[in-house]
C-alpha cells in the first residue's frame, strides 16, 4: 500500500471541496447527487466520503470555509463589508442560493441545526470582539446591547442573500448606507466624513 | 340545476380559502397535494378547482388576503408595524414557512414571478403613499430616495421573516425598534417621545 504523504491528502481534500462547491452551486443541495459529486470532483464516492464522511459533512466543510473568510473580513471592516463582496461577487450567488436551500434543514432537523450553529459561531464571535471594541471606542451605539445590534445585522443580512439569490439587487448599495449609518453614532459619521 | 346564490358562492370560496391556509401550513407548498387540499378543505377537487383554477392559483389567493391586510396596516402604522404584527401571532408562522418555500418558485419559475410580483404591488403601493406622505412631513429621512428605503425596509423584512419561520425571535422587538429608527429623521424622534 502506497504511503500517501499529508500534502497530498490536502490537496485531494481540495479538490474535493473546490468541485463540491461548484457541484452544489449548480444543482442545489438536494440536486448534488453522489453521481454528480463524483463527476464534478473527478473523484470516486469512496474518495470523497473517506474525507468527508457524508454529504452534509462535505457541504458543512464549505459552509465553514465561507464563514471563516467571512470572520476575517468582519474583523478587519465588519459585517456590512462581507454584504458589499457579496453584491460585488455575482458569480457566487448560485452557491449562496444553496445556502438558502438549507434553512429549510436547520428549520425541520435538529442536528443539523446544532451543526449549522455551531459552525456559525466563529462569524458571532468575530462580529461580537468588533462590535464590542467599536461600541469602547464610541464609533457603534452604545445604547443598544451589543446582542441587539448582532440580530440586526444578521436578520437584514439573511434578507439581503435572499434578494440576492432572487437577482434583485435594485440600490442595494445605498441600502447597506443605512444599514452602516444605522449602528454607528453620530460622532463616528462625523469622523467617516472627515477621514 | 340548483339555482346557488352569490352569497352562497363567496361562502364556499371562503370555507376553501380557510381550509388550504390551514393545510399549507401543516404541508408546506409542495407537500399540500390536492388529496390533502380536499380533505383540509372538505370540498372535492371539482369544486376547489373551479374556484381556483390551480394550486398556484389557490397559494396566490391566499398570499394576496395577505398582502391586502398588510397594506391596510401599512397605510395606518407602517412596515415595522406589519412585522411587529407577526412577532405577536407565533400561530401564524407555519403560514410564514409556507411562503419561503415559494421564494424558490419566485427564483426559478418566471411565469409564477411574474404573478408574484404583481400580487406584491398592492403592498408596493401602499409602502410608497406612506413613505412619501412621511418625508413630505419631514418624519422620515428625506435625504434618501423612497424607492431606496423601500428596498432596505422589504430586504429586512425578507430577513425578519425567515428568523420567525426558525423560532429564531430573540431580540426581535429591539431589533425593530433600530429599523424604526434607523430610517426617521431626529426631529421625529423627538416628536414621538413627547407623544
Amino acid at each position: 500500500m502506497p504511503i500517501i504523504s499529508d500534502e497530498e491528502l490536502n490537496r485531494r481534500r481540495h479538490d474535493i471541496l473546490v468541485g463540491a462547491r461548484k457541484c452544489f452551486a449548480d444543482h442545489g443541495y438536494e440536486g448534488a447527487t453522489v453521481r454528480l459529486l463524483e463527476e464534478a470532483t473527478g473523484k470516486s464516492r469512496g474518495a470523497i466520503f473517506h474525507h468527508f464522511g457524508d454529504k452534509e459533512s462535505l457541504f458543512l466543510a464549505l459552509a465553514k470555509e465561507d464563514t471563516l473568510r467571512q470572520a476575517e473580513v468582519v474583523a478587519n471592516n465588519g459585517l456590512v463589508e462581507v454584504m458589499r463582496e457579496m453584491l460585488r461577487h455575482p458569480e457566487r450567488h448560485d452557491w449562496l442560493a444553496t445556502r438558502l436551500e438549507v434553512a429549510s434543514l436547520v428549520r425541520t432537523d435538529p442536528s443539523f441545526r446544532v451543526r449549522w450553529k455551531d459552525q456559525q459561531s466563529i462569524l458571532d464571535e468575530a462580529m461580537r470582539a468588533r462590535l464590542r471594541s467599536k461600541a469602547e471606542q464610541g464609533r457603534v451605539r452604545g445604547d443598544i446591547s451589543v446582542d441587539t445590534l448582532m440580530a440586526y445585522l444578521q436578520t437584514f443580512m439573511d434578507g439581503f442573500i435572499s434578494r440576492l439569490v432572487q437577482g434583485d439587487t435594485h440600490d442595494l448599495e445605498a441600502v447597506l448606507d443605512i444599514v452602516e449609518h444605522s449602528i454607528r453614532t453620530a460622532t463616528s459619521a462625523k469622523l467617516k466624513a472627515t477621514e
